[in-house]
């Protein structure tokens, strides 16, 4: 059994902040919401957890591993460097789908994303260090297959770009749907999928599906680990015995 | 009679570099990819220009107003910086789409994206001071209608990235196929489409395009510029114009 | 009694590295250097460290609370997203200047600075978590009485910087001779000292000879903790009262 | 004749917001500084132009290319992504540290460092383009002769920096007043020195008296040129020439 613990970090009425007094310069909002993500990149990632930039306003981190402490820290360090503040939600479960919608419930029944009245809230809890497990999170690694071959080397890099765009629009409906899975595309052809307790038969059925919707082929590893990292690191090397031998499913750790 | 500048900037060999010589930890690669995104946003930025992430190691940038050596500047100062370096094609038209395909064509001339020789090319022409036009460029800045209060309010935050990213996705396939435009999700609920000579008209078929395909109603400020800074400028005015009167196209700029 | 853990972080063949295959331009190792400062200094602030940016190419921080994965993390995370790796040398001890010859003398008996072979050493030992104590780190925290209104805001901004940074010279001359301590300048008027167990009186002495030496009137505030963060904040918090009360001296923890 | 164009940069009220409503971490405002003057250097480094960090709160730099809108770019841009805000003097002159004075009397004219009412202020004059000349800026880089050898590999790495920094200490002094010229530590043991129309046989004397006075050794090369770049770079050469010959001092420009 998998136990997720999902964070939902969010900038504290972020949507006015940008247009006020009058809208800021685009390439400066750019610049600063991708700088706060790779902060908020590091911070959670040198403690073993994963962050995604989602919508950049909001942004989805699985956890594992940082307290409540380790949240207001990082809150607390925002706020003395960025202009913008954070609200962060927290929760845990077996069903990442879930522990997502009750972190952003706790964060929605403390105000809306733009009340300006909202600011650094900190709410939900943690796993106890105690209660975690070895294999309490489940990552799959998809990428598409030969993508600089048949894409980028190929087509126009927009067109590149619509293909993995749609291989990944379809791959992230159909996992949360069908398999209560987080799907985030983190550049390249590259989609990381936080799941729950799923088996190599899902993921056949999940590549199936979208090649037959979209038509793009990809293959995927998958790894288990005590956190996002561990679990990241084994689907990664999953996926690279996909990519030497030719294979579309592996996943990566001690048979139960 | 627009005439957009694009430039491809190409990370070399950035597939085969992430896993060697064995997988890099994902939240280094993920700071750093944002980071140099961050960069290159902020050099192109304060010329004037629009750089979207677009990939990550494929980024689409709109360079009216840089020359040559500013790109060749660029391309040294990543150098210096980063543990990678990247590669430049740039073309022009009419046509964004057009000319985006022709920047990649010259890069991908140069040599595949995964051509450990290939490295740090500057491949393509720009347009010369005296060529350049104050309606060069036009932006269209869309977002989605209420969509704190409809989205990040009441659903979770999965939930809601799926409908703005479905809305995008339809919006950058109708505006690449029907408008020969290039779609760019920028964050929040905010798409940038970098276009040709479109008029209101256009832009109405598109929002009804994507309300019936996807359910998502968005609407749009544009701007025409001699920049993409200055053509977007008046586009997120435009837009302002939008929410504030309730309307759903608006078009900023001195009619001719 | 203190004991201090300290980490010297220095650059792998640096000096060799700029000028390769010719010389690059300062603006971007100016910004590299301090953006790798800044990001070790995150790294190691946020688990309670500081870190003194020095020369740059050889900074030095006070890492107590963290072990050799912390290290040996931050060297793998630095070489994954700067075009230079880090060799670290740690060292304990009553004595922070013992502290850090020893640290010093790990890392030259590994190699030398510029000896392109050693990349990435890892020398020393930590402080184990059983051993640490409450009262490890003494900082104080000096400034200048009234820089803004005697200096900055009367002499032209190099001459201030010329008084500033002479009574910096001179501080930390005498605080390493005369009371084994290292003095780091921070930004703006602001000196940070890494003592021993030393008194009142001996900050006294250390105020009236700089004063005497070279007519820079100075004020510091001093704390104890089982962190650099924990120490450093008590000093700051002296030093408010200093300012708040016009002392000279302030020393904030509980007496044993 | 020299007509070096500086820019006095100041953090608005910085020393007052490091403390309130109480004092912040210190490794986020030391993370925050750097990585602000990064982006100066970035910013000022592009357009041709040298940022040094001096106190970080107080920032110098020779801006000869940038007009008054690229100062205001820089405002802009630094107030849409950090929490402080700049204020910026502008002055221009034979002698830099005259024009240093110049651009600081001209911000001390607006309000003091710590008036909270005082932001973003724009003061002063550029050199406007028809009247630069290729010969406007003269930079010299001093560094210490096999100061690895004789220092870092030596020594522990606070004694190293005591000498390096006495060096400094004793060269920015004797520069400032024998020889009108603004001396920077740049990391490692470069110091980097902005000039009037100074002579080989001043720099001799200046070696010599530094050499007398802390008995540190040092070498420079001097360059010539439109811009602080162009200047530094041809300075970077002749020092590589000092290097590579044993030589002392030596110049590198056409000779008038």
């Amino acid at each position: 059994m998998t136990n997720t613990q999902v964070t939902l970090v969010q900038i504290d009425n972020y949507g006015p902040w940008t247009v006020t007094p009058e809208p800021r310069r685009e390439a400066d909002l750019q610049t600063m919401q991708s700088r706060l993500y790779a902060d908020i990149s590091q911070f959670v990632g040198n403690r073993g957890g994963y962050t995604f930039f989602t919508r950049f306003d909001n942004m989805i981190a699985v956890t594992n591993g940082l307290d409540r402490e380790d949240h207001a820290l990082l809150q607390e360090s925002v706020g003395n460097r960025y202009p913008v503040t954070l609200s962060l939600g927290i929760a845990t479960g077996t069903n990442p789908v879930q522990a997502l919608a009750d972190a952003t419930a706790r964060l929605q029944e403390a105000g809306s994303a733009q009340d300006k009245h909202r600011r650094e809230c900190l709410e939900g809890r943690v796993i106890d260090e105690p209660y975690r497990a070895d294999d309490d999170i489940q990552i799959a690694h998809f990428d598409v297959i030969n993508a600089t071959g048949n894409y980028t080397d190929e087509l126009n890099a927009f067109d590149t770009f619509i293909e993995i765009e749609q291989g990944y629009a379809e791959l992230m409906r159909h996992m949360r749907y069908a398999h209560d899975s987080l799907s985030f595309f983190v550049g390249g052809d590259n989609v990381i999928v936080v799941c729950p307790d799923l088996e190599a038969a899902d993921y056949e059925e999940a590549l199936a599906h979208v090649e037959e919707a979209v038509d793009v082929e990809m293959q995927v590893g998958v790894g288990r680990g005590k956190s996002a990292h561990e679990a990241g690191f084994a689907a990664k090397h999953a996926l690279e015995t996909c990519r030497a031998d030719g294979t579309r499913v592996e996943l990566e750790w001690k048979t139960a």
